[in-house]
């Protein structure tokens, strides 16, 4: 074939998004430019738009559009429960359930020290600052994955909330060992808020 | 959550490419903008850059961003040999097996009368056009997919193809029933190409 660097340049890109490798990138980049260009240039002009509008609220680092999340502007959210997760999609799931009355902090993720990502990349830093900030917080819900290193991130936060004098609790052991909780089904994500327990 | 129409916009862009569903599509939304909003931006800038530049090869209709491809360029082809594929992926699987020495016409996709997708939606009027003009072909080896649309497809190209007096043949059956050629591993479709049949 002859040296396209358009099209080398669009299949590598492709590939920076979650799950998709070389080959799926290939068949993606052909099908948009085979059969669907205006569905290339929508995704071109939807990325530039997003990047532009979506930042993080200041409240509590959610995706946002505006300068406070609905959540966080919400006056029936409880202040005083704090819950917090890894990602926007666990924030989300744990909406989806339609049992939390309380505020969330969205971190950047989870602790993993093996590939350099600390307490400050994932905002451990603005939690604490949070934590200490008015209006004070009467519990923390730790809803970090319960995976090996979403372990440790709850270890951490439990420590860190501990010494400004927070009260922890950490969502029950209902969610399956080893999985993501955005994956998990409702009910079982209902259950373990229900059953939270001390940190 | 709130109102959030940019990151809706996305999510739903991104769902136009092949087999990303409503959550691949929210996983990969919040990755780039959660993690790589520079990826973001270059997704975009490569697929504004794609669609501008990659065209199709004005005598294969491959996809190419010259006015020619280089396997159309290529003085060292066979002219007189001319395989038929669905894609420029089914063309790609077929240079990787190294054995093959003729020209290539690329159909857009395969008959699907379901769908509406009928023989002038997929260049049959162009490939005619070209088994007509010179330099004459000698052969034409049918490979389309050995699924049932794609065996239609060879059917009709095969009937349009005697009309104007080329030989046909068509890839052996050592391609797996009911697959897609871009997915066949290399020798499975060399075999193939060797044992090709009339058609
Ligand atoms: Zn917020
Ligand atoms: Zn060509």
């Amino acid at each position: 074939m002859a040296a396209m660097p358009h099209l080398e340049r669009l299949t590598a890109a492709l590939q920076r998004l979650p799950g998709v490798g070389a080959r799926s990138a290939a068949r993606m980049a052909y099908h948009l430019l085979q059969h669907d260009r205006a569905g290339a240039v929508e995704l071109a002009q939807a990325l530039l738009a997003a990047a532009d509008h979506v930042r993080h609220c200041t409240l509590c680092h959610t995706l946002c559009e505006d300068e406070v999340c609905a959540t966080c502007a919400d006056p029936t959210r409880d202040p005083a429960l704090l819950c917090v997760v890894e990602t926007p999609g666990d924030q989300a799931a744990l909406e989806r359930t339609g049992t939390y009355r309380g505020r969330y902090f969205v971190l950047m993720g989870r602790l993993r020290p093996l590939d350099g990502i600390g307490p400050e990349a994932i905002g451990l830093q603005a939690l604490l600052q949070r934590l200490q900030a008015e209006p004070p917080v009467r519990e923390l819900i730790v809803a970090t994955s319960f995976t090996a290193d979403g372990e440790a991130t709850a270890h951490v936060i439990t420590q860190l909330a501990r010494a400004a004098g927070v009260t922890v609790t950490r969502l029950a052991r209902g969610v399956p060992v080893g999985s993501e909780l955005e994956f998990v089904d409702l009910s079982t994500i209902a259950h373990a808020l229900a059953d939270r327990r001390p940190g």
